[in-house]
């Protein structure tokens, strides 16, 4: 039987890999692709997941969240004077941090998804992220899956399907399902190219690295 | 140490008498109140929720959500045509059923409550509800509550004091903690007076029955 699938795509590397593998994984199903603007420095990635969505032919909508966010305490945020912190310790809660964001998404998400009938929510948290991130934590992810399914009276299953993979595991995955990565977009800096510094354009850069090819984004600094 | 609480006050009997059973148990620490318009039929608790944090000399506000509500599927939405079903079996989850509310509801609380340096975030989900919302069931509570404190590395504590408690135990207990039961409002219908019929009305009618006491409250039909 033919089901339903919600998917949180940010336009990062991450969440379009998590849609190009449900594609490949469950051809005959609808899957609709939802981004949140949560009132973030720049609209990038926004404009990017739309584009993705559509690359993979699936419907897709932004849902105006940055109001909500205007009082959240993250560097991340336009209300937020903050500079974005470019160094994380391992264990260490950073500035990037927006609280409980992963919650909140997954949450509206359950709500949306078991409004219409849908059955499968996924995300695209990984290993790497859960060390800085806690809302990307296994143990997060284990009792808000439990949260959401109990919740929505044992209806909607969340699924982050790259919960126990590493960033270059992902770019592996992504590679063999020709993913284009030149349109996803990492980098906590808005600007035309990538920065190439900031703790997500790290590990991304890593990632490629580890996989022995070539990012296809153009960053700060390349020829 | 003083302690930062935030509440989910909906105006309604359970999450009032909560508030006072806080204020008496942590004289000493700061309690806010937050009420969330999400589009609900009438403003009638939205309201009064604010009036009863002022009552108990609590900062409050109220967090408009109505336009993310807009799609969801639920009889006690504007957005939505449907009467509001006044009978419930047990274990039936009815049209009065918000999909994933308290989720939503608790997610973005827990964000507001990481981002401002509280501790303690409370709701008022009771044992009769848990037959007919999903969302107020033991399961759902205990989930969530982990979701929570491990999405916020740790910091956020929700509780749910009347998890394990009847409707009529409530009636008791705000009844010892001198709750002006009168300034609360438990209908789905927001007319002048209560209807007396819908189901939340006729618990709320029986749980004071239970005490051997008056309800307050002015119903349809009473002199």
């Amino acid at each position: 039987m033919s089901v339903k699938h919600l998917v949180l795509l940010s336009g990062g590397l991450d969440s379009t890999v998590m849609l190009a593998h449900i594609k490949d994984q469950y051809p005959e199903d609808a899957v609709t692709c939802v981004t949140i603007n949560y009132g973030q420095k720049h609209h990038k990635e926004i404009d990017l997941a739309l584009k993705i969505a559509a690359y993979y032919k699936c419907n897709s909508f932004c849902i105006p969240l940055a109001e909500l966010f205007n009082s959240f305490n993250s560097a991340l945020l336009m209300s937020n004077n903050k500079e974005i912190q470019n160094t994380l310790e391992r264990g260490e809660v950073g500035n990037t941090y927006v609280p409980f964001r992963n919650g909140i998404f997954l949450s509206v998400l359950a709500g949306l998804a078991d409004s219409h009938e849908y059955k499968g929510l996924w995300y695209g948290a990984h290993a790497e992220d859960a060390s800085n991130y806690p809302d990307c934590s296994k143990k997060f992810y284990n009792t808000m899956k439990d949260a959401i399914f109990f919740g929505t009276a044992n209806n909607i299953v969340l699924t982050a399907p790259w919960i126990n993979m590493y960033k270059a595991e992902i770019v592996a995955k992504g590679r063999a399902l020709k993913v284009p990565f030149g349109m996803t977009w990492s980098c906590y800096n808005g600007r035309e190219k990538a920065c190439g510094v900031c703790p997500t354009c790290k590990g991304r850069l890593e990632a490629f690295k580890a996989n022995g090819i070539v990012d296809p984004l153009v960053y700060v600094g390349a020829i």
